[in-house]
């Protein structure tokens, strides 16, 4: 018995990032391509955005979110999980909040559903409940909406979800110094350590089922995670 | 036993309009206060609103549907079924169609439910399918995919529900003469006879658990709801 030697099954798990060509998306398929465990396939909106991707030798696929749910099932079809990190931004027109933030984000669970994905990573809002829609600015206040349907939407799901809320997005450099937790005072976070958050939540089956905000803070993503 | 006379309860039922002071909104009120067995709670949104209504000896709640939950279940407390007719339209800005066509008619189900209000008509688009926001012209799609998480959210509840879709609507004098099928072809429907509809669905509980669509025919409105 003492000296057996362990199995270690290697996990190797492939991940669709959705929006993969938005800033967060771009660090998080690096942050996969470089990680032991993990692999990324790159959902893009045009042919023209895949060269990033290829050049870290990651997989693409080239699907608008804005065609139908079994166009993105056939991109989902061979992976293990699937991230939903596009986004219009709180700034596009209305019409695309609706159709990307929302509706992109439902047909995205769906497809993972119809693809029998079972692990889902909802990169949301920082605030997206009921008390948020109606506390948020006038004009921010349809993003949180269609934030908070979409949020709503996956938990009525049986996929293995897990919605990350992060703070106001910065692009400075990440620090990987992070607060991770149900609820975090308001504050910002660069879209470098939002990315690292995915990938370790990707790596910790024990986020799943949960939700938390991350807004800067003084640990790594790593322990943050890990000590949820 | 031959001879009993029945006892012939009088069915006096409150109705709450929300989105009472637009078109299908006002002759739907007006169609209720001449009915027998209804009567109506118009909800608007400003006091000024209210002339029409008093007139008409129907009560007025005011209360904004970018409010609160609680604001519309106040207005709801003392009624026995909501009809949800309110729509910020499909040419108005974005912003409200997730504020008023969604957000609106989600708090408003919410609000019936906190209300204990168990009956609920829902005032929809023609078609609200996931193959109908696929399908609509863009500028277009943004209202649909409103209504049809609208409905979508009133389908999940345990609500004593019936969903209507009228076609393209025109101020054209009703005729009550209308055609309603769970599937019909597209056409126009003008808003008195859309009222007329919805007073005989009121009237008839086997809509409940129905959706149907609306357009010009040649039934009346009463004989089209009888033979569902």
């Amino acid at each position: 018995m003492g000296n057996r030697i362990k199995e270690e099954r290697v996990k190797f798990v492939k991940v669709l990032v959705v929006g993969a060509n938005g800033q967060i998306g771009k660090h998080l398929v690096k942050f996969i391509q470089e990680d032991e465990q993990l692999e990324a396939k790159a959902m893009i909106r045009k042919q023209e955005q895949a060269n990033y991707f290829n050049e870290l030798g990651a997989e693409v696929a080239v699907v608008d979110l804005e065609s139908d749910i079994q166009d993105i099932a056939e991109a989902a079809k061979d992976v293990d999980a699937v991230v939903f990190t596009a986004g219009s931004g709180p700034h596009t027109g209305k019409d695309k909040t609706i159709m990307i933030d929302l509706d992109g984000a439902v047909k995205t669970i769906e497809a993972a559903k119809k693809a029998n994905v079972k692990r889902f990573v909802m990169i949301s809002s920082f605030a997206t409940s009921r008390e948020a829609i109606q506390q948020a600015p006038e004009n921010f206040a349809p993003y949180v909406a269609a934030k908070h349907y979409a949020d709503e939407w996956l938990r009525a799901t049986d996929l293995d979800y897990t919605i990350i809320h992060p703070g106001a997005l910065t692009n400075d450099s990440g620090k990987d110094q992070v607060q991770v937790a149900e609820q975090v005072d308001r504050g910002q976070v660069p879209r470098e350590d939002v990315a690292r958050v995915i990938l370790e939540t990707l790596k910790q089956d024990a986020t799943i089922g949960k939700a938390y905000q991350v807004v800067e803070g003084n640990t790594s993503a790593k322990e943050a995670i890990d000590s949820l």
